[in-house]
């Protein structure tokens, strides 16, 4: 049975997903990369950029579950580009391929949720973006038939993870916490209250100082 | 060298210290206790309720920090009484001495910061409640002078110790997450964007699921 992934998702201690201010040049606003440096000591990272450095700890042994299983992902607009509104108002309808270079480390059909479709981008080694226009149930079912029985990851940013919450989609979620502040932003948790009564939650922290979160649907 | 400490902090993944609503008879309002449960099952509780079974992994070797060293604490109204403005408008005039009984587990002064000063109540072994109108650091200094050298617990509830963190007189806190979404009540974290800069943070989890943050001051 295919089932719906949430990895390495970083929030800050109170919750937000990413700061404020997000534009190309600051994906995550005001955050910087603070919540996320845990992973980018990992093995799992550092791969992804083609090193064969990094970690390979507890923090690795999480990251490195994202990948295995997985036959789609969906992901907010957001994450693909970091901005709103028509392509071509942005200046993004002829260049802008995602942060990923030619050959983004999905290696699977990626489905950017957008008010505005575009005709479907092919990238080397096996990453497809299409673009489509649909509820959080639609666009699982289109991830569900285009992943031919593989699970279905749930890429981000903090409102497309929230909207599936909320829609009760997700079966198995990987939240990490780390030890800063960030302020403003964007939350996780919002609109989600008694989230944990439908799923048992591990903690389990690490030397590095974040705490890995499994959420595992009841 | 005297220090301010909190310990025992529990708050949810939203950081909740409290949900809302809060009264007499629900004094962390729809939260229940929720966030409490790791706490209650721990030997340092239980003593405290005259009983000698209890737990004693790493969250008893947490909670049971609270105590020693401590000479004084300061608490907000609402931890004393789950009411605001004049007492008598409350009905508490006379009778109530808090939630703790005639034998409170402090046994110490404690300083309760209000609007509405009154007179000390002294009870047995060795608490005495004294009711101020002071700034987070008056307040401190009382506490401090009271305390004859040893160091000031800060008790809560959620305002309480915000202002204190906001004013940078915490030199050790304690923060215990519990895998609850409470999804509105008060914030410990609003408007304290960075808090992270100031401290060393360590992060340990428990079998029983919760984790518990020390902050040391840098």
């Amino acid at each position: 049975m295919s089932i719906v992934r949430v990895h390495n998702f970083s929030v800050s201690l109170d919750g937000f997903g990413t700061g404020e201010g997000q534009s190309l040049d600051a994906p995550f606003g005001h955050a910087g990369h603070r919540h996320m440096e845990w992973f980018f000591e990992t093995r799992t990272f550092r791969a992804m950029q083609g090193k064969t450095d990094g970690s390979m700890g507890v923090d690795d042994a999480y990251a490195s579950m994202w990948g295995p299983g997985i036959g789609a992902e969906i992901m907010g607009r957001n994450k693909f580009a970091a901005s709103r509104g028509p392509w071509e108002s942005v200046g993004m309808d002829d260049e802008w391929r995602g942060w990923w270079g030619d050959n983004p480390p999905f290696h699977t059909p990626v489905f950017v949720l957008t008010h505005h479709p575009r005709p479907s981008i092919k990238m080397d080694g096996g990453t497809t973006f299409h673009f489509i226009d649909a509820s959080p149930a639609e666009a699982l079912a289109a991830a569900r038939e285009a992943a031919a029985g593989g699970d279905v990851r749930i890429g981000g940013g903090v409102a497309t993870v929230r909207e599936f919450l909320a829609a009760d989609l997700i079966d198995h979620m990987h939240v990490v916490v780390t030890p800063i502040v960030l302020g403003r932003g964007e939350r996780l948790w919002d609109g989600l209250e008694d989230l944990d009564s439908r799923f048992t939650i591990e903690a389990v922290s690490s030397p590095r100082g974040v705490t890995h979160l499994t959420f595992a649907r009841r």
